[in-house]
């Protein structure tokens, strides 16, 4: 058997996100349907991804890894890219299939995730076109309040106040950057980046900020929910449109297990 | 009466293009309706646009205007982008709406009209959440042989070679900027700048210049086929999804009116 490394980006608007779910569209069916057709598999293969994202949440930079066996890869590999463009559909692309390196898994060698999550609250620059990836906001948003609250939330906590529990994990996270700036567009773009996210984390973060910014909360309060360590229902989860993972980022091909077993250890 | 200045974004991909067509979803008709139940008239009030944008074809910074009762506007005004949020679908925006000044005709009084078209060559960056805005060429383009074969064609000229012709009209343009730039995304985004352009215009300059950036024609090719003066079925006409009405420039106010008279003049 052969590793392989797929870089995928998709538009989530038509998925019921990247799990596998009976009876729904997902990201996970659809590449492993392609894999299993392009590589004459008897079924489909399993992949495992680096973000397991929701329904209606983007990618970009999406990462995933198949083991697939050698002979197949051998007679496949060099067209594969194009391949899977005629096996998907146009709302996902394999950005790059090339053989991972020794140690690679795509979820537990990650060193980090980078989300996007863009906000439009101004009329004056609404742009339809981008209407299936922004959220359009009915009050003006200040970027330096927000900043202010998102910089009092960085660093290794326990994010159970931003987290929709799953049984008994673990939801204590290393929040490495949250910021926010305006785009040449006129949007606001939060840019996230994290060790790993906890369910819902992205978006109920965006959610007490945008409160922030537009002025109905203090700067205080996301810190303030965050110590409480409970969830708040004041805090707002934000649609999943607005929400897209940009990257994810892996040590250096010699340091790949050695990551994998520190991440696996810790969760 | 008082003459309103719209501004105007809309995602072409539901529209049957700007102008009015009976059976035909079209985005005059939605304005259009959208104008009249928000100042409560009769009947529809007709529009005038600056650029009557195709199929398919999508606007940033369309401009129209209209003529409504003055005691209309003087009730509704300070309220009308809000209440046209309201009426207008989501993939329709009026991003302001304000009294004109004097002698502003939304046609006639533009000094010139600036498009943008958009082309990903790489299947490694390809962006499934653009699709809708991006043509997927095929073929890795080379920009600096673009950019040289289109700075051949700029200046005034008969673009008859580069126009589906219309009636008896003119098809002499000011091609004032064609120039295609790299985008932090990976695509290749042109700039198309001319006081009009004629019917397919842009599409068909487009075609001719991705021949060129992918090798398949010589830099001195589109040039020649200007030089021509007649429609070249080698040229093809790209399609519209990845062309964007970016903006209308207008002269200072004071010179509206001579600019409108200029421009009835001339054409």
């Amino acid at each position: 058997m052969v590793r392989l490394r797929l870089d995928l980006a998709y538009d989530g608007s038509g998925f019921s996100g990247w799990a596998r779910q009976p009876g729904r569209r997902t990201v996970q069916e659809i590449v492993e349907v392609a894999l299993g057709r392009l590589f004459h598999l008897a079924a489909p293969p399993a992949l495992t991804v680096a973000g397991r994202t929701d329904a209606g949440v983007h990618a970009r930079g999406q990462v995933a890894h198949v083991d697939v066996p050698a002979a197949s890869w051998a007679s496949t590999g060099p067209s594969a890219r194009r391949g899977m463009a005629g096996l998907l559909t146009s709302d996902v692309r394999a950005r790059s299939v090339t053989v991972a390196a020794d140690g690679f898994d795509a979820r537990f060698s990650a060193l980090w995730r980078r989300y996007s999550y863009q906000v439009c609250d101004d009329p004056a620059v609404a742009d339809p076109l981008r209407r299936g990836d922004t959220l359009w906001h009915r009050r003006g948003l200040d970027v330096d309040r927000m900043n202010e609250a998102a910089a009092a939330c960085l660093g290794e906590h326990d994010f159970a106040a931003y987290c929709r529990r799953r049984g008994g994990a673990s939801t204590v996270r290393s929040l490495l950057r949250l910021s926010w700036a305006r785009q040449a567009s006129g949007a606001a773009v939060a840019e996230v980046v994290a060790d790993a996210f906890c369910h819902n984390m992205v978006r109920a973060l965006v959610g007490a900020l945008l409160a922030v910014g537009d002025g109905r909360r203090e700067i205080t309060w996301p810190r303030e929910v965050l110590a409480a360590g409970v969830r708040d229902p004041a805090v707002h989860v934000v649609p999943p449109h607005g929400l897209c993972l940009e990257e994810v980022r892996y040590p250096p091909d010699s340091e790949l297990s050695q990551r994998a077993l520190a991440t696996r250890r810790h969760r």
